[in-house]
């Protein structure tokens, strides 16, 4: 299948988006034929700062990579460096009804946030749809708030095959159910929006920190604790095989140490576990020559499909 | 000053559009700094039918060229040939309040005349923003129907240089006070909605139809005729010096002459006014190597000055 992604240059990442949606991604890569971009223009919509928006894209690029995503096997590049997308967006716009953009429930609610209404974030959904059929993608894995979006881009596909037979490929949404709820360091599920993140390319300092802000019962060290409630059992389980899961266990059952002591556990496992990631992360920020070699090759392959996507449609409206 | 005219391709041109704009925009090419583009994107919002907006496009380049359109001194290109424009639509698009678009009248007329609420029709002016905005448009000379839209581009324009320093020139409207209003057939102004136009490059079976559809007085032939309330006179007016404007008063106080010689008249020197124009014309089209070179020097000039100006802006959004 061919699987769409788009990714939000948002700023660092924590181990709750890894277990949720970027372990399952690099994973799917064995099985299908994945297109992945850093959604640049998208991320726009929010900000306007140019100095963040290009630290945020390129530390994506570079954490995204580092992960697990691998150039050879999928496509992966910047959203703007296939500019395609934007002329596709002004073309799919004279298909797009603007009832079905007022209709859209992510729009309402970020304005309701407080966020200006811009026309930028009004027909946001019109450059996703272009982002998704330019690639004929089948499958946009997205979140539930998503899930809109995605048959706004059929609606529009539809309208467009209507006209001119069929030109695009009709996309499925699949919702991302979460492989695994991360709790964060507070109980509630992990999110920056509720400050509670262990986040995977923290330095050493800032990943002790976070640790140590996991909230546990008052058990004394010498008694036997309670892993099943424990927030750093359920953490530390993500990273551990079923035999060291059962060790674990165990020394919560005996007792003899303090949650402080399984705190140092997390840390080593979760260093350990990141060890290379952050190796290869560390290496792409000081050498930024790597990382643009990839990030190009992934716009040129990306960019002849888009391109023979196009010369298609350039034949239907005549450009 | 620098000029920027955007063109509608929409089919055949007619004297009271040459009267009207394009001899004044023709003379304006020696004084001003003129760019100059067939707006073959803005096209689309009215039809998706790709067979007739090629067409028109390249009858319109044709046309505007054999008509004097200077491709030395003017730059001259095809809208779409340039596609940073699209990319600057929606970056401007996040500096674009909702309410902007809301309150254009021109996108509220064409609802109510019946044209579909598309997304394209009601973001049509972000475009033209950007469009003015790319080349750092001084002038625009528009219909009065186009104001609002320049007050628009000139907003966004403002919005950005508040939030990034002084990054586009803010554009003036200018209205085309018509030089010339050129009565129609009928003795309304000449419009092709009204169906009363002659046609620059009509065959000559057409412009001898078209002509001969001139209402007139019934006043017999023999007897002497009132040029001043003569829609003949009117057009041909147009085409002659005051010495010859002198002399064909004189045939209509004279008597002797019908209405039907004085078309004939009519009909002899419209063509020799356009005659080289239609020359020119009929060869464009028919080796249009000549039109696509003319239109590819264009468009590298244009899109010269446009990745220059897009330097500028990826620098501050973070491209």
């Amino acid at each position: 299948m061919r699987v769409l992604t788009g990714l939000q240059p948002s700023g660092d990442l924590h181990i709750g988006n890894y277990f949720g949606a970027i372990k399952p991604m690099i994973e799917a890569q064995n099985e299908n034929e994945m297109f992945i971009f850093i959604a640049n223009y998208h991320a726009m919509t929010s900000s306007q700062e140019g100095k963040n928006l290009r630290t945020n894209t390129l530390k994506a690029a570079a954490a995204f990579l580092s992960l697990g995503i691998n150039p050879q096997k999928s496509i992966f590049w910047l959203q703007s460096d296939v500019k395609e997308v934007v002329e596709l967006y002004w073309i799919l716009s004279q298909f797009t009804p603007m009832g079905l953009l007022e209709r859209a429930h992510s729009y309402k609610d970020k304005i309701a946030k407080g966020l200006n209404a811009s026309h930028g974030l009004f027909s946001y959904p019109v450059l996703m749809a272009a982002d998704i059929l330019l690639f004929d993608s089948q499958i946009v894995p997205v979140g539930k708030d998503q899930i809109q979006h995605v048959e706004i881009a059929r609606d529009i596909a539809l309208k467009v095959n209507n006209t001119w037979g069929e030109i695009f490929t009709l996309p499925q949404a699949k919702i991302n159910e979460e492989v695994a709820v991360v709790v964060g360091t507070d109980g509630a599920k992990m999110s920056k929006s509720y400050k509670n993140t262990i986040d995977i390319f923290a330095d050493e300092k800032t990943l002790k920190k976070q640790i140590s802000t996991i909230t546990t019962d008052s058990t004394p060290l010498e008694e036997p604790k309670n892993w099943q409630n424990c927030k750093i059992f359920s953490l530390a389980k993500l990273f551990l095989n079923s035999e060291e899961q059962e060790e674990l266990k165990k020394r919560y059952e005996k007792g003899a140490e303090g949650y402080g002591h399984f705190k140092i556990f997390l840390n080593e496992i979760i260093n350990a576990y990141f060890k290379e990631a952050k190796e290869k992360y560390e290496n792409f920020l000081a050498n930024p020559q790597e990382l643009e070699f990839y990030l190009e090759q992934g716009a040129n392959k990306a960019r002849k499909i888009a391109k023979e996507k196009m010369q298609k449609i350039y034949e239907k409206i005549g450009l």
